[in-house]
């Protein structure tokens, strides 16, 4: 049976907070998804893969140029686009649902994408656009998760 | 030597009011750099090409698809690239200057691809994100265009 | 640790012959690597994805484009890039190490970036390119992937 | 109406013979076709647009990486796609018709997609692959353009 994927995405650059919030979210989205996507690389993606790995979740790291070793240590299947950033549009594209946490431009886009994919994306503590579904808990994005992955 | 590029974004669906916008900026914009790229479809995107032929420029449609045939008829010069929603990437950094016409969640998407790539990005009626230029009128755009193409 | 990818790159549309070497080499791949990544589709790609999950391996399919239904229904996690054609770049680029099948001209394009990237790729009764490692059996295949794979 | 467009493939290096080849294609192109399309590098790449230009025509640089000035300075339109080598898949869709000249595993990619999109591929002293159309000249190659370029 096809694999449920969430992607979480935010910024290559954290603060310690939010990477703390990023591991925690992730821990937590191992007991409701088996497969976590995300960009790959560090800040907010490499938090939430560790904490997925902790939950015993399988992680996948879409990464924007050739070199696997780009991806974090916790990332353990990378998929290597070459495509800078219009690897964004994949790591959105691949999931069932979207959470966003703090992050730049970047961050941005990817929420941009969902809208216009018409992904579910759940905004904890992350950019406020007309369509995305605000949160302020990691308790809350995972109730949102639930709600969002349709039973089969 | 290298011609400058001037980048127009905006939504496939506009009210005639943008529409006219779209046409009035393309024919300006026309006087001030040789060459105009858009994402080559309808609304805003055919709006702004006609215009821009009409003030004798060059217009490039980078689509999103594989048919010729899916670009406006004002377009001279086609790129079909068949990468969907991640032709949005390459219609922003193939311009020195980009103006943003009001458009949804894939205009959106590429304004946070000019704040990430450091292409200024003038934003005419459309998202007001930390970063873009607003201006009001297509006059200023004009200014703000000419004021961001470096002399060279 | 990071998991080991093989990919398996062969036409749409096969004989049954081929359909039932796919299916073989899929079984005994399984024995070897842990993730198969295709193409996604029907075929090489279809036989390729069962006899791998019957092996009882994951399977992964970059499908060209958005609709993840596309993919067919062996395909554990479905990566739906909606880059047509420019996605085989991401198939061979995601493994350590590639067998072709019969295919066309997708399968040499493929087999002709595996070749650019120095990715070792395995010719199974497929395109007969300088470069590629020609065999004639899914055992001697079986057995180039093993040395193709770096102990690590 | 509508431009034609060529696209001109072929190795990033080159022996001095094959770079005067593509020079006199490029001269003799720009008298048939009014816009040359290539991947904008070295090689061949410059080469032809070198000749391109010397013949009063326009050329088109898709370029793999964001940096415009990756591109040779006989381009006059660069596109910095960031796609790396996907970017191939542009460079020959972009084309009405399709002249490869010597070039290695790239070369040979970007022929064999021209075969499957069915762009017509005249192959000049570069991979002899079901499909293509063999030529030794570039008087032959200037004579298949033409009669691929269909009469509007």
């Amino acid at each position: 049976m096809r694999k449920r994927i969430v992607s979480v995405i935010g910024g290559h650059n954290c603060t310690e907070e939010v990477e703390q919030l990023a591991h925690n979210l992730g821990k937590k989205l191992a007991k409701v998804v088996s497969i976590l996507a995300c960009g790959g690389l560090s800040g907010v993606m490499k938090a939430v893969a560790k904490g997925f790995k902790t939950g015993g979740g399988l992680t996948i790291g879409i990464t924007p140029g050739y070199n696997k070793n780009e991806a974090n240590s916790f990332i353990d299947v990378v998929i290597p686009t070459g495509l800078g950033l219009a690897r964004n549009v994949l790591v959105v594209k691949s999931a069932d649902v979207v959470v966003a946490l703090p992050g730049e431009a970047g961050t941005l886009s990817e929420i941009a994408y969902c809208l216009q994919f018409g992904i579910p994306v759940i905004s904890l503590k992350s950019w406020d656009i007309p369509g995305v579904i605000k949160v302020d808990t990691v308790e809350e994005a995972i109730r949102e998760v639930k709600a969002k992955l349709k039973p089969r």
